[in-house]
Formats: structure tokens, C-alpha cells, sequence
């Protein structure tokens, strides 16, 4: 299996970028092609030991800037993440893989390699951390008007990934709502509520936002603008909760004089806490998006996965496991299978009805 | 003033509905009408010390129940909420309160009392608290399809509210959105921001998810579908957070051991923690709904406060509090004058452009 990465792609592409691809050549057996400037690359692998691992260079002379607008893929012809694409399309790879410009990799996607036939928007996935499950949450911001169809399309494509590439059997897909009763919802979700239930999926009906954690679902279907919401919403208020221990710690001068008479007790109690540090570790990676390291964009013929532009060398490693997954699994095939037997489903249901 | 209390909403009615309305009579020396099964009424009233207080019962021989469907205030024309909306409209008292079915009681409120001249769509608002500030948040779901001009006006009463009611001067206002720049969002957010640009209120922008925790704005305007999962998100993720602590504490039989070996560290370090009371004692506080009491339903033509159905007594009494000062401040009338003001503005603004 080939796998291209994005050599260009990321903050602190080269360096980790080709660091974590010599992690993952050596640790899962891939040949990864770096597409990149060729003399950056070349001093990047010379700092590695990369006797008897498969990591050719392809040159590219463009980077698309972290930065810049998605329009600069169309530009830039010869930017890393676009000639990437080409490499795909022409199927001198199996995969591409980039922590760069998520909009520009996108935008790229979409135009070198095109829709799978069928699917009638794109869309992201993350995983979403309710430890120790995990929930698969799309459409994370592609799309932020919907249709009832593109959410029936998330639904069926989240399904294919959670299964296929998660190994999820059967994964329970829920739609987000206001409610738990059906008639509850938006048009949109009312509308989409009736394509879910007729589908043949696995669907177990309306989520409400605290039954996320609950882990009512394994796929968590909604459209781009609420996901969108719903995940920064998560990052920002575990952040101020974070924040707020700290402010109580050390908000005014009795408590900071109560942290200073607590030392000696804190200090005592150590021992018990480092017996605790196997949980404390496993809770931390159960939260760590560096071991997912990346999510495909689904739907776009071929499979890429997108990382975060903050990927260090490590999650580069993982980012480049899930595209081989991917690619192992078959993702691209079976969503395009999905797509249509849920296509055909539905056009029987009509003539039915007619 | 006088305040009509639905003594039989909530799920510990009449008992605490009771306590609160002789705790808020003595606390706020206000008259307080309570509505509902005389006898009943009047045998918990017997429970308490009312000399020199105003409390007088008006009978209503029906009760809406906590389940029921809203249909049932048309129903039920001598049920308790009913009774003291009607009230209300003949101006025997000068605002309404109730900790009953919410979804009922805003029906009540809209088919007896109706809208404001000029809204199109009447709002609940909750306080969103982000310690030591808060956020007033709305709509949370009695709106689940919106319109641009719905959103504007929900900003001009969420910001009128906040002025008069929580003395916020000239309240920043928000747009939840998917991204911070105008062209970010939904067509119903991005058409929803110019209208708010040109609205003359003091308007920040859009608000991503985020951005809430950050307290970038007073009021936070969304529609009801997103509210309500924002409303639903953080009650869910909060005690997600704190069962995860416990769950890292007693999770295995080494935590378990952990704990132990800690105790007598925690124990010495509890002098210090002492001291750190009064800060999570405030902390506490303003995380502590019942601190509020209640939110208005904004648009009805009339002061109307609606409850948590779990009230306890200081809750009820804090909920008539919040219709005392709507009443002294003026709520109504100003959401008239706002509402026409905004509409003539608009019209100005269109014909200069025809």
C-alpha cells in the first residue's frame, strides 16, 4: 500500500510531518510518499534513520499556507496537497493524508478527485470523546445548510466509516434534535427523522444534547452548523471549567493562604494519586486527539484523511494509520455500495407509494 | 404590586409553591395571589406564620399536569395557569408566575394575553451562567424554525430585558454562528447578522461555540433548535465531567487503593480546603439556577416568569422576585417601544434604498 502525505501541511510542517512518517513507515510496514519541496524533505528524512523504509519524495514547488483562502487551491497547481490529489486520482497511491489548511485540503479533494457517484455533499467527521466510548459526529462545518437527503447521506456514510474503519458492528446512528419524540425538530430534522427511519440503518432516533454523553448513539448525525456549534462549544467549556478550578485555587488571598496550609496534606497524599496514574493515563489518551490523528473526508472519491493543522510528529503517525484502515477496509467502495442501496430503498418506496 | 403565583405548577405544587410565595410576600412586602384548589391552598398556608402578609387565594379548579400535552389549556379553561393569566389580562394583578408545565404555560400566556403589538414570535430566554458573569441566551427551543427578522427580535428583547431586568447597560449582543466573520453561517444566520449590524443595537458580531465560555456577549441570540442543544450540551457535559471524576476515583481496585493510601493526606489537607469555602460557596452560587428563579417568556403581552418544574421554595421565591423587578422596570412597555423602534428604522432604511 502507498499512502501520500502532505509533507507541506501543518504548523510545523516538515518536521513532524516527516517524522511521524518515518514513525509510521517503520511501525505499519507502508511505503509513504512525501510530497513536498524536494531539497526540505531530503534534509528532514536526513535526520531520521531511514535505512530499508520506503519514502520516496514527489516534488511540489507551492505550499498552500495554513492561513490562506481555500481559492488558493485553485491557484496554486503545483501546491503539495493538490499535487497529492493528482497522485491519487491517477492511482499511483492509495491514500492522501494532510494536517494542512483543512478548508484548502477540501477544496482540493473535491475538485481533483470529485463526489463518489451518488453522494451529494461531502462531509467531516471527529471523533467525539465520551470516555471510554467514543461517538462519530458529522457534519462538522462543510455544511451548513442543509437538506433532509444530505443528512440522510451523513448518516449512511458515518455508519460505513464507523463500521468499516472502527470496527463499530451495526453502530447505532441518532439524529440531533430538541427533542426526543419524533415530531420534534426543525423542519429539516422532522423531514430527515423519516428518511432515518426508513433507511434499513441502525437508527435509534433523536439525540438531545445530553444524551451525546450518554452515549445513546455511536453515530451522532447533524447538520454542519449545529455539529459545528456542539464541538466548540465541548472544546471551550471544558477549557473554562478547567479554568475556573484554577481561579478557585488561587482566586483570592484565603485561597491561596487554604492551598498553602493544604501542601503538606497534598503532599502526603501523593503516594495514592500516583496508584491512580494508570486511570488518570488512559482517561487522558481516551480524550488525546492525537491518537485518532485524523478524520476522512467522506464522501470524495478516494480516501483522504484531514489532521489537525497542531499535529505533532505522533498524531502524523496515527493520521496515516487511519487512511491505511481506510483503504484496508474498503471505505470508499462500501460508501458508494450504501449510498446507492439507500437510493434504490427509497425509489422503491415511492413507487410504492404511487 | 401584585403578583398571581400558579401555587399548582411545579412538581413539589403546592407545597413549596406556597413556602416561597410567604417567604417572597415577607422578603419583598408584596401582594402575592395565589392561584389554585382553595382548600388545599389554604391548608398549606396553614403551615406557615402569614400575619400582616398579602397572600390571598383566587380558586381554579383544574390543574395542568407537569406531562400533559399543551393542548390541554384549551382543555382545562378553570386550570390554575389559566385562571392567573386572566387575571392578568382584566389587570387584577400585574404579572404572572409559574413553575408548571413550561410548554403550557407559554400557550397559556400566548391564547390569553397575546403578543406585543409587532412580534412576530414569542421567546424564552434562560441565563446561561459563565462565573462570575453570565450570558442571556435565547431562544431555547420554543422556536425551532426561525426566520432572520425572528432573530432580530429576539435581539432586541433579549437586550431589553438585560437592560431593564439584569441592569446590563447597553448589552453587547452575539450571533451564534459557525465562524466568526459575517459571511460565516447558515443563509438564516448570515441574512440574520446584517439585519442585526443595522439594528442600532450594540451588536458584537457572530458568537462561535467556543466564544460562549469567553463571555464575548451579554445577550446571545440563536434560534430555538440550536439553543436548546447548547442548553442540553453543557447540562449533559458538565455532569458527564464530574461522573468521570468519580469514576477516575473508584474506577479500579489500584484506584480504590489510591484513595485510600490518600486519605489521610486529604484529611490533613481539609484545614486548608476550609478556607477555601466562601470562594466555592460563590462559585456554587452562581452555577446555581435557583439563585434566578425563573426567565421571562419575552413577547407576551404581559410579565410572565416561568420556573424550573423542579422548584424549591427559594426558587419560587426568587421567580416572583424576577417579576417584581420586570414589573418596576418597565419590561413590557420597552420591548413595545424597542420592537417599533427597530421596525421604523427598518423601514426608513428601505425606502432609502427604493
Amino acid at each position: 500500500m502507498r499512502i501520500a502525505l502532505d509533507a507541506m501541511g501543518g504548523d510545523k510542517a516538515p518536521e513532524v510531518t516527516v517524522a511521524g512518517a518515518v514513525r509510521a513507515a517503520r511501525v505499519y510496514d507502508l511505503e509513504i510518499v512525501l510530497v513536498g519541496d524536494e531539497a526540505l524533505l531530503r534534509r528532514e528524512l536526513g535526520k531520521h534513520k531511514v535505512d530499508g523504509l520506503r519514502l520516496p519524495i514527489v516534488h511540489a514547488s507551492q505550499v498552500v499556507g495554513m492561513e490562506e483562502h481555500t481559492i488558493a487551491v485553485k491557484q496554486k497547481r503545483d501546491a503539495s496537497m493538490v499535487v497529492a490529489m493528482r497522485l491519487l486520482r491517477e492511482g499511483e497511491v492509495d491514500a492522501v493524508a494532510s494536517a494542512g489548511n483543512s478548508g484548502a485540503v477540501m477544496a482540493a479533494a473535491l475538485f481533483t478527485l470529485g463526489r463518489i457517484p451518488g453522494v451529494l455533499r461531502p462531509t467531516l467527521v471527529t471523533i467525539y470523546p465520551v470516555p471510554p466510548h467514543y461517538c462519530i459526529l458529522l457534519d462538522i462545518g462543510v455544511n451548513a445548510d442543509c437538506k433532509p437527503e444530505y443528512l440522510l447521506q451523513f448518516a449512511v456514510m458515518g455508519a460505513a466509516y464507523a463500521e468499516k474503519v472502527r470496527g463499530i458492528a451495526r453502530p447505532r446512528v441518532g439524529l440531533v434534535s430538541n427533542g426526543a419524540e419524533p415530531e420534534k425538530g426543525s423542519t429539516l430534522v422532522r423531514e430527515a427523522h423519516e428518511l432515518l427511519a426508513a433507511s434499513g440503518l441502525n437508527f435509534v432516533g433523536n439525540i438531545e444534547g445530553n444524551d451525546i454523553h450518554q452515549h445513546k448513539a455511536d453515530v451522532i448525525v447533524t447538520d454542519g452548523f449545529t455539529g459545528n456549534v456542539i464541538l466548540k462549544l465541548t472544546e471551550g467549556l471544558v477549557k473554562f471549567l478547567a479554568h475556573m478550578l484554577v481561579r478557585q485555587a488561587v482566586g483570592s488571598w484565603r485561597d491561596r493562604l487554604g492551598l498553602l496550609v493544604m501542601t503538606p496534606g497534598l503532599l502526603l497524599a501523593l503516594p495514592g494519586l500516583l496508584l491512580m496514574v494508570p486511570t488518570l493515563r488512559q482517561t487522558y489518551r481516551q480524550w488525546d486527539w492525537r491518537e485518532i490523528g485524523g478524520a476522512p473526508l467522506l464522501g470524495v472519491d478516494g480516501v483522504v484523511i484531514i489532521g489537525h493543522g497542531r499535529s505533532d510528529a505522533y498524531a502524523v503517525q496515527r493520521m496515516i494509520y487511519q487512511a491505511k484502515i481506510a483503504v484496508e477496509q474498503r471505505l470508499v467502495p462500501t460508501i458508494q455500495e450504501e449510498i446507492q442501496r439507500v437510493a434504490q430503498a427509497r425509489s422503491v418506496r415511492m413507487e410504492g407509494k404511487s
